[in-house]
């Protein structure tokens, strides 16, 4: 068992039933989400101990949530209550079909992006701690938050800890450009860079080739040249690069590449009828995390985080809520799905 | 924005939850539906002014279905209440696999059937009107309701509107023969004639080849061959003609056909995991009328209504829920439902 | 009609909605289940007088599951109270792509496995019945359910009726070496053995060739094989097994063969986007023994059970709720699933 | 275990859930409802042998409803299906405080009320029979019923079975001129007469005095009044009559009283915070036959009967789901609503 | 018909099912709420013209919005649709017993906050409009809110309208001495005042004698010198103030009084097991308003309002979806909640 | 904070929806309950370190069981988890006026009942702790069970802490013989007896003068006098008594009384509308702990605990979940129920 910190915001997420519209819902289905708290709760799934760094409000909702990390195993320690700053929201409709799912943020103004950065003690939070993860959303959510993950970063590079960080570039928070003059300087406190068949592009400017994923096309050898060139620009010991191919909202296939001192590794590839695919991202880091701190291999791990996250899809609700000899099941060829008895 | 009438029964559509069969359901899913209401729907989503000609009960069902009309979009001027007759019902089992959506009936009687059809003014309410809709399925409810809608249709043709007319067989409501007599004498006063893949073999004894609809096999290019019959015969300007190809309850096959001035016109074909496909055919005609009245060309117009309505099949209700957007981003190319931020 | 009695445990069965799993779900889905409960609810679905001969609990929990089967036309006649032993549960959470379905027993000290074997009087329930149906789950509850179990078949032979066995192998309630000591000397008794794609390698140590069913691949073919071994080796005069190729937990590809008098018979293979699978083998032993007992022929009665069974993949819950007609329809070549009015 | 028939329709029950308005809802919840079948249910709750003479329509809304007979242990025997006429529906919005609850009956033309007279083979039906249990309902559907109804109660007294008539008044079925005209032959062949405390005034124009329901004032003493009338005016045996005091729709006090060959009994008066009211008085009607055919003396059966509705106030849905030792246990006096483990 | 125009902010309330508390939630039951929309809501349903003046966020979330008022007939001319703010929230657990209900806003930052003063040209909104009704909810909004309110009220007096004003004090969107400065200048251009029992205390320093609002105890004679200081210190025409006696968050008393130029005026009052408690005070506002506009006498007025007010208690949801025929039979002294069929 | 252990099983909690009967409910809603566990969340939920020592069956069941229990902040260092035995299950029918709830238990078998009371190591689980709390539940559920309780009554005394003991005498577990023959030994060890109106004389035999406890009649003045037997006989330091008048299922009267060596202390008295009565007693024991934590005195202490208790009767589930200013806002006085906004 390992210890890990994460480090960003947590939301209530408000979804329509089934497969309803906004327009039409008159029920949400409440659960709780983000991307740091969901590798927060894979790593503590796959049995290591985590906790979330983390401003929650300081009322029944905040009581709610805090209790929902503490339901899924999270240390609750780095959790801290204000009484300043509401509760972040995301509201969800989801797809099928030709449909995408949709999202609307209510996240401005939340309690995590009112505490000043001098709040958080790095080093103290750090102490007997192996493995930090962040992502792209937690500096995108203000100045405050951005200079907080810079200093964690440094800070858990500077007391010896593996760092991961995923870019997961989300367009209604900043700009591209705004995005890569922040992300870039902090890379170089980073062991594993993880991204999306979009992000690298997105942020960092560097496309991958033969690739239209409006169309659902993705050349997966072509990934081996983003990751050489982010590993080579920013220094990073590895790169992860998952790849979604979208068929429509109901079909995806889903793999990862992995560059590391070993060469480059490609995942097998899913086909995926999705029941929810949020989070999906979540569950590979924490997945990758988990295998790397377990001390699995280069293939082994990147085939480990994508079978937890190809699980990812089939269930409700952010969290990845399986446990590792699952995961082992599916990564070992077992993907018949047949009843468990 | 232009000004469209169309006229027919709205009814309370009680779906059990889920995939449950009636033998089981313990709960029912209320929402409004009926095809010349689906169209108001669509095209007061399209951002046209829309207003349902009929007749609703005057209780507190009546209330309800007069509400959500409203919610909706659509102008309420046409709704009568009535002292006399029921509000119409249809139950409704969704299928999956092998197992085919049952819909059970319960409309006899309901107000609009009672109407007689002096009761409508029709050049009153066709003034500054620019469209005006119907279906097979008015004429089939009634003596009084063929009466009214044969009245329509000339009116609206006098008064210079658009008209349009989906024949929408309905099995359980009239006979064939019934059907082929009273609907035939309509179709001079009819622009653009709209018809399903066995509607014209059903009502109007013109069939295609190398089809065999129970099989889901659909020869496409044979539909024009029926397209040409109909102009020629009934000498309306335009056909267009959906084309289910249904291979299961979960798996279709979607794509449609239009035929006028310009020539023949074969849609992009989609394949569908479908959610709820009720309504789809409502979906498509409201599509090519608010395309049409938006100046589209008959290729644009054609995709434009194929996209919505492939739409349609991913959003539980009858009404297709969607905004201009959503279908011209997938009529532009985009059906690879990722999840919209 | 005929007149059927099946022998076994009838439960509880609490599911998770949606596709939630336990560790997320805040309620359950009430229904009830068991192998043979389900044959007979088939049973009376086509037509025929069934009951089931069980013990249930004489507490509000026992009322509900006898009103349901009662609501579902079987016969109760034969289902004893006790106020000994609880009503057995089974919890599930149904699996959606690569996670498979889960099932928690809790079936430990129910109140059929607390009654005696004397307290069934066979020769007396048998008395005008024309099929006996039961599985290998019943000899498994319990030493006095093994007894009851032999002596129910050897009564039935006895008494002049046909007989089937579904081996149904569970390996949560017994050993494969007890089952097959247990199982093989009640074969004598049984007219139609039906099998699962992996019973027979199970229990009875036969083995199919070039196959491998935790990839979903099976050798349909190779099956032949294994039925002329159990027929010969055991003397019954009919041995069917069900194929399952399971792709996914949402794809599965089903068919069946049966191997009688008349020679091997292979039926069509359905690919299908399931519902709810559990109850599917059940399904097409009702298929099966209704099919035999309205004297179709061997092929026609095995496309029936499969038809049948295929049918039972679209239906939450255990029970197949469909009826003779639905299911020749489906055996006849619409499998379309195009809507019912 | 006496053996019991009664007559009348069977409704599909679609309830708004909680106290939503109808308007408001977006569900119903299903359950089947009538005041004959509740009698019936009732009856064989408290262990006797009770079915329900009534027409169903030959589709799956009449299936589930035959179920639901079952399920709660009505014999089926005089259930006919039918292929003309509808499932009988009633809407319900459940008050609450000064909120009274809400039915829109939507039952014209259901199976029942196109049922000719002559089908009901009445003598044949009464072979065995005990008790015979109609209602003012069943008269009101129409001239067919209304035929059936009173050669239903003649063949009744014909051959030896007790008779019992709830006057039951729906202002929306009849006039009370026409009630009345077409009621009061009927009494001739009743044995106990049962009403509320306004039939009696609507129906046969006998007031009691010092009451003013509006305001849920009630001189119980002065129905012993109203008890002698009818039994001197119509000759019947037996006179129950229950007395609703209605503070609120969520307060009630309740009580009965009993005019027979022993003299006048007022039952013990019950102060109840209302459920579900609906149905209350078909679990009186119920509650009585079955006391009386258990041989109970005229005030334990009074007691018993009042018992048993007065339970039936806290149960959803119109079946009174309660056993004869719950109903005995609050008779003898236990109201305390302590837990029962 | 009368025609009205209100101002404020409507929320999406989000309400826990049942009685749950926010802790154990896993759904929130979607409507939509706001002083002054429940204001218009009423009007419209009792047959007036009615338009909330409001601002929506230009997102799914503000379709749905604006949907539900159209669906309630309120007149959407006046909503505005903006790009910048959101959808302000509030959520609502529902008490029971001595556990009150409890609200968490979260409406800092809503669209209409952020829409500048000027962006109202309330003289084109109130041509040929009769009434204008706003709450000190709006004004303590903001900055803007404030004055916009404060020129609402000018301009409407200007007009030649009527004008109604709901103290409504909110102590978590500002405090007593910000709401007194804010709201007494405004009062000159208010023809009618509202307050609840705690309201002219909090905000204007007027307090009752012999009243505990924590316990439930109110003098209600003493409220009419109440009204008297507010009509003497501020010239208002009319004050009416709404007299809540909460026993317990289950049972309140409920009454109001109405001091106009015909003297003052005390109304029956009702003991009400509560539904749903919010909202209660703007029906009583829109029920006055309705009545007042109808030209009822002043004593028929307060009895309109209270009795509508009253029913609201019964209803889930902040809207008043009542009937004026309904008010009227509770206000004519019927509140026996019997079942109306 | 205070540091507290409990001991005790906690059960799966399967309730049917709103009063529905266990013969209609399809659906159950789940939580997790149990007397000790109860406790512990109440004293987590009041501030203090509290855990439960309990054995949970290893399967996703008891994930999920765990999961709530640090949901709701115990702390799960005693929780241990087994291969052996299941989880225990009660199902809940909730009652309504004058029909009780109904409590189905299925707990035989369960996890915590087979394990050997040899595996608590008593004195290193009360290493640091300040309170031990049980109830006569945890020895009826086996001799293993029994001699757990006893041995941890003993070395709690040994280890300095102070000790409750909740007689809870449950007559479907044991008889009051053999639960006096058990207990009484027990009390040695034991600070405070907690007992409700019926226990001391169903397991001790001291019975309380005029009261009927079936006609909620209790004079609760005579509660002194139990009391002070318990007192003398057995030596304990505290008794306290809770006293339920149950009028119906719906109102109840809720208080207690203390006896300690400052004297007899009478509680105010709370007329309750019941939502979910169940665990009340469990939260007046974790009121009582966690005031004596605190160090309040008696009459506070009592206080606390009875408000404590009182709001739990408002509270869907078996859990306490409200927070100490909630408790002491009620015991303060103010019960009116009024929204807190």
């Amino acid at each position: 068992m390992a210890v890990a910190v994460t480090f960003g915001e947590i939301m209530m997420r408000l979804a329509t039933p089934g497969h309803q519209r906004f327009v039409q819902a008159t029920e949400f289905e409440i659960s709780y989400a983000g991307a740091e708290a969901s590798v927060a709760v894979s790593l503590a799934a796959f049995g290591h101990q985590a906790s979330l760094a983390t401003v929650l409000p300081n009322n029944p909702l905040g009581d709610a949530c805090l209790g929902w990390l503490r339901y899924y195993g999270v240390d609750p320690r780095h959790v801290r209550r204000s009484d300043t700053g509401r509760m972040g929201v995301y509201f969800l409709e989801a797809g099928a079909a030709q449909r995408p799912s949709k999202v609307v943020y209510d996240r401005a103004g939340s309690a995590i992006t009112l505490a000043p950065a001098a709040s958080y003690d790095w080093p103290a939070m750090f102490d007997g701690v192996d493995w930090f993860h962040t992502t792209g959303i937690t500096p995108a959510l203000g100045p405050a938050c951005a200079e907080a993950t810079a200093s964690a970063l440094k800070a858990a590079k500077t007391a010896g800890l593996q760092t991961s960080f995923d870019i997961n570039y989300r367009g209604n928070l900043w700009s591209k450009e705004v995005a890569q003059k922040t992300v870039e300087p902090m890379l170089a406190s980073v062991d594993l860079v993880i991204a999306n068949e979009q992000d690298a592009a997105d942020v960092l400017g560097i496309h991958a080739e033969k690739t239209d994923i409006s169309k659902g096309q993705i050349d997966r050898q072509s990934y081996e040249g983003v990751a050489r060139q982010i590993q080579e620009r920013y220094g990073c010991a590895k790169v992860a690069i998952t790849l979604r191919e979208s068929e429509s909202a109901t079909i995806n296939h889903w793999s990862a590449c992995l560059l590391d001192a070993d060469g480059f590794h490609l995942s097998q590839r899913y086909t995926i009828h999705v029941v929810d695919r949020v989070g999906a991202g979540d569950a590979f880091c924490g997945g990758m995390a988990s295998a790397l701190l377990d001390g699995m291999g280069s293939q082994e791990a990147l085939e480990f985080a994508v079978a937890a996250s190809c699980l990812k899809h089939s269930i409700p609700g952010d969290f990845n809520k399986v446990t590792k000899a699952e995961v082992l099941r599916l990564s070992g060829g077992d993907g018949s799905g047949r009843v468990v008895r």
